[in-house]
């Protein structure tokens, strides 16, 4: 049977499942016999579209990349009633992450579980600020909320935790959880201040005109949270987790960590400690030797610390609009393998 | 609804597996719902039983840790009848690996899966002779056949790529798949002979008394051959796999790979190259820049380059006796999971 998707926000995520979709058919079909159709889209720009039988998708896609509105199959439901409404089995949520508040992103998700439909979504808004009271709804209503895309997208993290570790009772998970900073770090050991790398950064699109959420740590906070709640299976909120960025960082400190065969990296940690989960984002000064310490530029690396296998490090790219929308898909068909 | 268990193979895996249940029976419970009974036993040294409503499990590992028969629902029936015969949902085949003929656990395997049953093992012999015959017969009879253990027990590669990387196109996977030569390249790059390292290598428990299958490069051999198979999709041979070992590696060719800012790593890869795949196992000298070369000690590490991704790198411990357990464990939990 086909999996009906509706997409809201259709901006580079979601333009990119969108082409991922298109352009794997063929393939996803024959290894996993996966088959789908995308019956809603709603996007703030665009407009609103809906078709039962499935939308025209490479018609929106030309559309949206030329700035266009929607011409075809335009519903006049808002965004919330199309999420109810519409046939969709799982919605994918793919706006603008907003960690102060969470929405809009917070009522879609809430408006999808509650018609039973599961939700995929790479918004940390919801994961961050809600993540224990969706996956409850969706649990109760017999669907899924998952958030594969949330944390390091390129770098499969939660599903690594969910399905491989199952069995493994985690202490501790301890990483480079920012691409940015981690980026910035790199260039750093090689003698630029902390004001030109930000520059090259931001000219690379590594980092936002306004580079705060990285370069502060609230990005990587935001994740260690996601971690906490998902990973660890505790209820903590987003300022429980301490939290300092790399804004301090003079050559002098750089120096320093040569000096002492280590290196700076930005440490995103979540960890049982005397029977209480702690989180925490900080620089730190990792040893040459630590594996960790190996992970240059816009990469991300996390190590679970296991009862039964010590430690597991899994590496790989941070999120770029090719990996998030690989963690979209790997959870659409998760949805789709496991009948829900 | 309680997991039915046949356990083939009362050796260090199998009470690994078994003292690994009771421990965790509360965790498991709590934490995923799981609830199981051991219903059959077959051993070669110890006997077989049989109890349709649950064996009396630490009392069969306190006899098997004696090196007594066992004493308590002995049965009649042999191995091969038990199997088919017995009421349980899953048979563990944790017999001893022979990669030449894959007997007898071939045989346990496919009257499992005859059956009805599902299986799980960490048994290189079927897995390497006999993957895609044994998952289109589970496939058929609505079972399961999984082989996490066979690759690498401590690092979940096969489950890694199957679930968290569904979805992308793996065209390659390089990396160190066996820990008894990593660890002896380690030592050798300290000043150590060959010779002198395989004795440190046997007095620890590494290496066997006959060393052939670790350091000939067989072990390994017979894990890229499963990748080839179930990663890849495609039906390889054992003997199609180019093998060459870590014997011939001198003090002169550790030195020349220093000079070259680079280290001998024991590397097993298959690659899809021009349309078709090629396995091979062979020492080649890394760059020390690169994330394997950092691999150290008795530890596993695969890298596994993507279409949508890049390189995604997996490093954990290799085989142990808990890690294994592990594996076993990881699987049951997956087709308890997921109901078959």
């Amino acid at each position: 049977m086909k999996q009906r998707i509706a997409i809201v926000g259709f901006g580079t995520v979601g333009q990119g499942i969108a082409e991922i979709l298109l352009n794997k058919t063929a393939y996803l079909n024959e290894k996993y016999g996966y088959d789908y159709q995308v019956v809603a889209i709603a996007d703030f720009a665009y407009g609103n579209a809906f078709n039962p039988d499935g939308l025209d998708l490479p018609l929106m896609l030309e559309e949206a990349k030329a700035k266009r509105k929607f011409s075809k199959d335009v519903t006049a439901m808002d965004t919330l009633t199309l999420i109810r409404e519409c046939n969709a089995d799982v919605m994918c949520e793919l706006t603008y992450t907003d960690l102060s508040t969470g929405g809009p992103a917070i009522d879609h998700v809430k408006a999808a579980l509650d018609s039973r439909k599961s939700v995929v979504t790479s918004n940390k808004g919801p994961a961050a600020l809600k993540y224990r009271e969706f996956a409850e709804l969706a649990e109760s209503n017999g669907v899924k909320f998952l958030i594969e895309g949330t944390v390091c997208a390129g770098t499969p993290v939660i599903n690594l935790s969910e399905g491989p570790l199952a069995g493994c009772e985690i202490s501790k998970i301890r990483g480079i959880l920012n691409g940015t900073t981690n980026y910035m770090l790199s260039e750093m050991e090689k003698g630029m201040s902390y004001d030109d790398v930000l520059k090259v950064a931001q000219e690379k699109g590594y980092a936002e005109a306004d580079p705060t959420g990285d370069v502060e740590g609230y990005d990587a906070r935001g994740k260690v949270t996601i971690l906490a709640n998902i990973v660890m299976g505790v209820k903590m909120d987003i300022n429980e987790v301490s939290c300092k960025g790399i804004t301090k960082i003079t050559p002098a400190d750089i120096e320093e960590a040569k000096s002492k065969n280590s290196r700076w990296k930005l440490i995103g940690c979540v960890e049982k400690r005397d029977g209480k989960v702690v989180g925490s984002v900080a620089p730190e000064m990792v040893s040459l030797s630590h594996p960790l310490a190996g992970v240059m530029g816009a990469t991300n690396a996390l190590t679970f610390t296991t009862d039964m296998l010590g430690d597991v490090t899994i590496v790989g790219p941070g999120a770029g609009r090719m990996e998030t929308g690989f963690s979209i898909l790997t959870d659409l068909l998760h949805i789709f393998r496991t009948g829900k």
